[in-house]
């Protein structure tokens, strides 16, 4: 039981008054474990990272597409692994969903046989799909970015929803490395707008598959990137236990040593590992991309750092060049960005070969950065500019006429919709942070003039309509 | 089976060739009947819609919010009747569903046993839930908005989608007619802004059953209003046959012959109908907030037509003030937006006596509407305002500080990733829709120019960046 305002109608007027409600109703307002809903504040910031992530796309221009809330199982099953498979929210079929469905199996079987489609996982599979369906009304090569939610049945736990956005952009149909430049500059330009310093790690797929190679294991290339993943966290001796559990050899694990104590600078570093490489094909490839691109990195114009960091291994499976990641410097927090080249994404489709490199925006993320740094603009969730004082039908009239015209000159603009009292209206408008409140009485009325309070410095002048709009604009 | 371009690659360059596909493949590729996938042009082209109507809520100083697409099952079951329960898309709880379900049921037993959660049918219960759920958070009066997509199990047919969005606007604890004016001006500037001709219809719910307790049939309101609904496409006798059929007495009927013939401008209708009412409380209350809504109306300068129509009778069960309608004048298509004020929209949930009123935009139709009026505007679809011709690495490396230069001043600009022959390049460009083209070879690149090709006329001029960034902004 608890209590809230209720609101009762007199005539034109608004009362509040006080009613206990029964715990039911309280019972029956919730939602599913893991959503979430959005008030307008929340709202607001958002959507000016949103905003911040679309401008710049499209200043690169990646084009927008959208695809299906709900994809047909078939099409999602499988590409996750079995854990993926077993976080996919299945949708019912609809009408007689039991008819000719043999109950007595385990739920694993029944499951499909009675759910034909299932809500998106993530961005890329439906891309996937999307290019290999649409691809005669596509010209490759192709920028698409996408802005949507996916749905995960993961246990919902802080930071980790059932419902979030992703926000990601993919070039495909071109092996270049300028793309790579571009993502870069994208994410630079990205975290530069939102205020952000970061710190964009990257390494080459093809650089591990050649250590792996190098040491004689190239089949325990996921082993021992697992393993290198965690050198930060654990240190040099936890990682080099974790590669003897995971049966590398002692020699195996002696021939890393290289790779742990390289230093320098990208090109530095790149150089040590061309000489490494001398006998490992795939690692020279690598070492060549890399090259290619820190020298365009070092040609342009950026604020973030970028540094090569080869202890980075993200999303092995899949990727098979370029892997990035960006980090924020000033909050401890994960990855708020990452990506990667991947050269056979389409092949899961039927379509093989068509190359494509993209990058995912974390907005999630990026929200708790910006709100640790306290890095939101000021006013982002202002209802409006500018609130009309309702003094009655007369003076509402005449506020009428003059808020069309702000609003017909994009000016967000609010009258009080009844003559309350004014205290109960000025308190409406400190709550709403509108920056200015309007005055339009008697006197105003007659000579055409509006008298607007400035709420942050309590200053108060009377203007003609020109001027006010010249004022609040 | 089909052919496709598949993309092979050779070091930096791009090949063209052609390939079978087994159909296999073609098979995987497809997505649930009645949802859609938005390919870039019809994209801009919704999104066109959508920034519009989105505009013109802020304006009016609406505030957004976002629901989760998934709600429990119980906040959605019997809010829309028996026919929308069975519309509702359910999800399957994760983890084994079964365990403890007795599967020898009628489905309709077994599917909440199953199913914690379905997608959202509507924006306006959810809204109800979020207000009920968050009234400490918010400020009433509180104006939001919400544009999100909504999910119903219908039966596929043209223009009618499983998944598809609604842009709804809602004020809440106010009773003020100031708020039904405020729709009107809304509707008014959304279609200005589009460039589409419409008449807003207006009725009164309360006249609808002010006319059917004056004929002596209170209860027979939604009889009589399912009936009138029809005048307009089955004409006077039939729905005077309807009326009989469903029961009403032929004095009844007769009685109706006033409403039927009510002539003239809103404001001689409604005198009529006040005189009508001498007796009738709710129809007087009904025709006294029509004429002051309609004075209103005569006040303000507005573009569209405005008309009281006694026949508009939409979501009778629901609404019980103002109710609007809109249909485009030059297009035969239904309703494009409607809406209506209701008294106790959260009294579902707990919350007594909230009134609110509402309207929804039909983005579906609207973009029906625009297509056939061709009154998008030109250009929404392109990607680029300029794309840069590649050279070779040195150029390349150019026109990348060039085109820094330009997204940095907010332009949307594109360098082809490789330097392959000129007519591909060209045919990119003209496929892309670019209508700028820009050439940085040795020339210019010594001079540090920029050679600008305008592709609507052919014109070429050599251009300093500073101009160049003048011609395309």
């Amino acid at each position: 039981m608890q209590n809230y305002e209720k609101f009762c109608h007199s005539g034109q007027l608004l009362y509040f008054c006080k009613l206990k409600l029964t715990s039911m109703a309280s019972v029956k307002c919730s939602i599913p474990k893991g959503t979430r809903d959005f008030l307008p504040t929340e709202m607001a910031r958002r959507n000016y990272i949103f905003d911040t992530i679309r401008s710049v796309f499209r200043t690169f221009a990646f084009e927008p597409i959208e695809t299906p809330s709900m994809e047909n199982l078939s099409t999602l099953m499988g590409k996750y692994g079995e854990e993926g498979d077993k976080l996919l929210f299945k949708v019912l079929n609809s009408g007689d969903f039991m008819e000719g469905v043999d109950f007595n199996q385990d739920y694993h079987k029944v499951a499909p046989q009675i759910c034909e489609r299932g809500l998106r996982y993530d961005l890329t599979v439906p891309f996937a799909r999307f290019v290999v369906q649409h691809r005669d009304q596509i010209t490759f090569p192709f920028r698409r970015y996408q802005l949507q939610p996916v749905w995960r049945a993961d246990r919902p736990q802080k930071g980790r929803y059932r419902e979030f956005y992703q926000c990601d952009a993919d070039m495909i149909g071109s092996t270049s490395l300028l793309n790579e430049l571009e993502l870069v500059q994208m994410i630079d330009m990205v975290f530069t707008k939102l205020g952000i310093n970061v710190t964009v790690k990257i390494n080459n797929r093809k650089v591990l598959a050649g250590i792996a190679e190098m040491i004689g294991a190239p089949e325990r290339l996921i082993d021992i990137t697992v393993a290198i993943d965690k050198l930060d966290k654990i240190g040099l001796d936890n990682v080099r236990a974790e590669l003897r559990e995971r049966g590398l050899s002692e020699d195996q694990i002696h021939a890393l040593d290289p790779v742990f104590s390289l230093s320098g600078s990208a090109n530095e570093k790149l150089t040590t590992l061309e000489r490494m490489f001398a006998d490992v094909e795939v690692g020279q490839k690598g070492v060549e991309e890399l090259k290619t691109l820190f020298g365009y990195i070092g040609a342009a114009t950026m604020n973030c750092e970028v540094e090569l960091d080869l202890t980075l291994a993200r999303g092995l499976n899949y990727y098979t060049g370029a892997i990035f990641e960006v980090k924020a410097k000033d909050v401890q927090i994960g990855s708020i960005c990452g990506g990667g080249r991947y050269d056979n994404l389409t092949g899961i489709f039927g379509m093989p070969d068509v190359s494509g490199v993209g990058i995912s925006f974390g907005a999630d993320r990026i929200y708790d950065v910006l709100t640790e740094l306290q890095a939101f603009p000021e006013g982002l969730e202002r209802a409006a500019r500018v609130m009309f004082i309702n003094f009655g039908p007369a003076e509402q009239a005449a506020c009428v006429g003059i808020v069309a015209r702000l609003r017909a000159e994009g000016i967000s603009a609010l009258i009080y919709p009844d003559a309350a009292k004014m205290k109960k209206q000025m308190d409406y408008a400190n709550r709403k942070a509108v920056p200015y409140v309007a005055f339009v009485g008697e006197s105003e009325m007659q000579t055409g003039t509006v008298t607007l309070k400035n709420m942050s410095d309590g200053t108060q002048q009377t203007l003609s309509i020109d001027a006010l709009i010249d004022t609040i604009k």
